[in-house]
């Protein structure tokens, strides 16, 4: 079907957007007109021209009775600054809008093709649905739950150790693995690590290694006692830090650009301080920590995307580090399940990616949110195995 | 190539004898005649007639002048039941014989391809050798070494658990999975547990839920302190068990059929049983353990291969079963490296199965057996994944 490759068109335009569109989601458009491309767009950045506007400027009169092909419903909203982009699709005599998905915004949600609708422009929506959720899930989770979407990253051997009792973790996989790690780190708004990792490996978590050079994450990193030496890299390198901690931001710290965010729980709640990341925009993080941070996000339940880096090797040893420590879970049902599994070589290692499943339990999993408000789409993307 | 289509048959065949040949090879034979198949063959379980006598007998006259296929040298020696192939291939008027490898076993070694050569026979060595390796690797281990090949497998979490601190163990992996474990127990001589697992499963370690009826492997258990209970299921179940303990074997076990191996050592040496069981004509092992057995097994690099399955699940928590548990490594170089690592889907769960690379630090590898003696032939079958 021609239709799709349209959309599949879009949905390439829009990837280009890639880690710099946040908190806006990526859209790309695709204008054509008696079997011919007329245009084309995407959205570069936030405040940056829609995918849609970028096409029909370009487009120009030809724009005239053309089927526009764009991932995400146009949006109606006037309180940003851009204008609304039904509008403009209505000026430029679009004749048929074929939409892969539902604004989730409750700004949009279905009023883009209303508008449409009532202006006598055919709608169709649901082309390539799948995809486009998937595109944006980072989106429409912050947008549905005010949470960002969570990835947690491992880099394990193959029988799941990241170091062995005496913590020498440098490195345990290759370096195509760890290349790979800094173009995760570009897609996300934060970077989440905590106190351990910074003592055992005072790691940077900026991102470095790639050709186009990308928005750096803010790094956030729990420290409950302030135990972080000053001179760490995570507050020396330049991008802005969020240390969260239990007592107040030294003074030294703050000249330094560091930010702070105090709690006052005997135990820091991981979902707590989700919440806070989402409010101030963050639409998805990347937890790149050790075994006990790893441990913790699991029995919080708030991974929505797993992503494990395995390394051709068996550590072994009963006091060796866990990729995931942690709470103990009390059965085997406790168990975090994961679906839509992938699976690749990178270098010398594999790359496992999973989605967290629904619980069927009735358990509150942080990424059910997928499975409502959009029509009932499923995310079930591709549950053949890539290699 | 022509050449390589029949011994890849002459490999089919042979692998028809799956399970049931050891402590004999595999082999397969195809005769080739004007460019067609005269007659084929294969060896069935020891005692029975080799391949080539197989082929030979169905071909009749059609033999004189046709080539033949085999994927491993014939046998010159005659301290055996069955008369020597060499002899066999001469009388029967073949021309040319083209063989995948040299056989390992001292009593051929190049005999066979000599006696051959001497008869004016036409002889080629070496296409599909490193196939054919792959196939006899537990008979070429134990004719090289005098110890079986050993293979590692492990069913667990993504996250390399095997139970929670509660020891619950049952299930990790699917049912598709658990079949795969009846059809590798399958392949091998013997099934190695230890008390643990008695302890915890119970389990019968028999071969079941499989189409044709398998011979049972040998089962081993290690029980220092003869812990296990009297009416464990590898005690009553009809196969012969064999218990490894440092105290005498009970008159009760010794009427089920049960025999002794006491050993006097502080701590068992797993090399030391291996070499054990490879005295008693035992060419593979499977290990088929909990944590501590598979640690024990890293930790003195018995292993050859080591078959993981994994399943779609987080279990986390620092006090969990790890997959390999044991002695602790000092550092991240003691890791077991891994080579030719292939991935498969079975079921919801993953099968990572991987070769044990000869260390490059000059420690002892069990499979480093492989790359001598052979004229040099890698093993690297296969560096792309599978899936």
């Amino acid at each position: 079907m021609a239709e799709v490759r349209f959309m599949r068109r879009a949905l390439a335009l829009a990837r280009r957007g890639r880690g710099h569109t946040s908190p806006n989601p990526m859209v790309g458009a695709v204008l054509l007109k008696g079997g011919r491309v007329v245009a084309e767009g995407y959205h570069r950045r936030p405040g940056a021209p829609h995918a849609e506007a970028v096409a029909l400027q370009r487009a120009g009169p030809r724009a005239r009775g053309a089927t526009l092909y764009v991932n995400l419903e146009p949006c109606v909203h006037t309180h940003k600054r851009t204008p609304p982009c039904t509008e403009a699709i209505i000026r430029a005599g679009v004749k048929r809008v074929v939409a892969a998905m539902k604004d989730p915004n409750p700004r949009v949600n279905g009023k883009g093709f209303e508008a449409l609708t009532k202006a006598g422009i055919e709608v169709e929506v649901g082309l390539l649905e799948a995809e486009a959720l998937r595109l944006n899930e980072a989106y429409v989770k912050h947008i549905q739950t005010g949470m960002p979407f969570v990835m947690l990253k491992v880099a394990m051997t193959l029988d799941g150790k990241i170091a062995p009792s005496t913590g020498q973790s440098k490195w345990i996989t290759g370096p195509q693995a760890r290349r790979m790690v800094h173009a995760l780190r570009a897609r996300v708004d934060a970077v989440l690590t905590a106190v351990g990792t910074v003592l055992a490996d005072d790691p940077a978590l900026t991102v470095r290694f790639l050709k186009r050079p990308p928005r750096q994450p803010l790094r956030v990193v729990i420290d409950p006692e302030l135990q972080s030496p000053l001179g760490a890299q995570v507050f020396r390198t330049p991008p802005p830090t969020l240390l969260v901690s239990r007592r107040p931001l030294p003074e030294a710290l703050r000249r330094q650009g560091v930010e702070g965010l105090m709690f006052s729980t005997r135990e820091l709640s991981l979902r707590w301080l989700l919440r806070e990341l989402g409010k101030r925009g963050i639409t998805s993080v990347l937890i790149e920590g050790g075994s006990a941070l790893a441990g913790r996000a699991v029995a919080e339940r708030v991974p929505d995307k797993v992503v494990f880096f395995i390394a051709p090797k068996l550590l072994g040893g009963k006091q060796s580090y866990p990729a995931v420590g942690g709470p103990e879970p009390r059965s085997l049902q406790d168990a975090l399940p994961l679906g839509q599994m992938k699976v690749r070589r990178v270098g010398e290692d594999l790359l496992v990616e999973a989605y967290v499943e629904p619980s069927g339990q009735g358990r509150f999993s942080s990424s059910t949110f997928m499975m409502r408000g959009l029509g009932g789409a499923c995310l079930r993307v591709d549950s053949s195995t890539q290699v």
